[in-house]
C-alpha cells in the first residue's frame, strides 16, 4: 500500500496513538487503513460414498486436484460462501451443509472453513476455474496430486471421521518455517 | 474507495472481465481491490460457575456488557486472536480454549468466532478499551444491558448447554431488514 484508497495522499507506515502494531496511515486525511485475515469457504461434497474433487484450470497449482473453495465475499454468510463457491466452480448445488473443520493459516493471513454437504442428484460439472470435476471414492483420491495442503489435511479428517462412523467439527492450523517446511496442527476434536 | 492504493490513481467501480460482482478497478496499473469480511475473534472465559464480561469504554455501545471480542490481525491464528483480544479487553488469560459458536452477519460483512476457555486464577482487570470487568453467574447477566444481539446470543447458547450438560459447536447468522429489525438463525446442532 502506497497511496490513501480515501484521498490519493501517500500513506505513513507506523504505529497509530493507542496501538501497538504497524498500519498504513494517512497523514492527510488521517484514516487507518487496516488489513486484516480473509476466509476461504468451500465444501466437502458427499454423493454415495464419493467426494467431488475438481481440477484447477487457474494459477497456483494449475491442473491440480482441489475441493471448491474460494474467498468469501463481501454480504453473505459463510454457509452461502461455500455453496457459491461449489457452484461457480463445479456447477454443483449442495444440501445439507454443515461447518466440518476450520484451519488457521497465519503466514498467509487465510482462515479457511469447510464445509459438509450432500451432492444433489451427484451432479458437476466444470465451471470457468476448473478443467475438470470427478467424484472418488477413499481409495480413488490422487493424494499426490492435491493443490494444497489444506485440502488434503481436510479429506484425511472427513475419511478418518467417515470410517469412525461419527463426524466432529475440527479445528487446526498450519505454518511454515523459513526453510518453507510446512507444520499441521490439528486441535484435539471435542466429543 | 477513490484512489488506487497502489499508484494513486482514481479507481472505477465495474465488473472486471471474468467476474460477476462490481470491484473497485485501477484503470492505470489494473489492479482489482478486492473487499472482503472481517473476522472477529472473541471468548466466553468460564471461572467457578461464572463467565467474564466487560463494559466497553468505546463507541459503539460505550458502557454496555460484551464478551472480549476483537478485529483479527494479520499473521494469527483465530484462537491467538480469541486470547489476545481478550488480554487486551480484560487483562485475562486462558487455557483450554475450543470453537464454541461461528455467526455470519452479512449486512456488515462480518463473521464472529467465539471460543470457550478457562480463565487463569480467575483474574481480570480492564484494558484500555473497557471500563470494567467481572464474572458473572447466569443469574446475574445483565441481559438487558448488552452490548451487541452477538454476544447475547452466544451466551444463550452457551448456558443452554452448560445447562444441559454438554457443549456443543454452533453455527449461526444474524440480518436486519430495512426496518432495521434483527432476525438471528441458529442452524442446527450436530450432535
Amino acid at each position: 500500500m502506497n497511496y490513501c484508497s480515501h484521498c490519493g495522499s501517500e500513506v505513513e507506515h507506523k504505529i497509530p496513538p493507542g496501538d501497538n502494531r504497524l498500519r498504513y496511515v494517512c497523514p492527510h486525511c488521517e484514516l487507518i487503513h487496516y488489513q486484516n485475515p480473509r476466509i476461504i469457504a468451500g465444501c466437502i461434497a458427499e454423493h454415495e460414498n464419493q467426494v467431488l474433487l475438481c481440477t484447477r484450470a487457474i494459477e497456483p497449482r494449475h491442473g491440480l486436484w482441489t475441493l471448491p473453495a474460494g474467498f468469501m465475499e463481501n454480504n453473505e454468510t459463510t454457509q452461502q460462501a461455500a455453496c457459491r463457491e461449489t457452484y461457480e466452480e463445479a456447477s454443483a448445488k449442495l444440501t445439507d451443509i454443515q461447518l466440518f473443520c476450520t484451519y488457521s493459516i497465519p503466514h498467509i493471513s487465510q482462515v479457511y472453513m469447510m464445509y459438509r454437504g450432500q451432492l444433489v442428484d451427484g451432479f458437476s460439472a466444470p465451471g470457468e476455474e476448473s478443467l475438470a470435476t470427478q467424484l472418488f471414492t477413499e481409495e480413488q483420491i490422487p493424494w499426490d496430486k492435491m493443490a494444497f495442503p489444506v485440502v488434503t489435511e481436510s479429506l484425511k479428517l472427513y475419511f478418518s471421521d467417515k470410517n469412525a462412523g461419527k463426524f466432529h467439527i475440527h479445528g487446526g492450523e498450519m505454518s511454515r518455517d523459513e526453510e518453507q517446511q510446512l507444520t499441521v496442527l490439528n486441535y484435539p476434536v471435542i466429543s
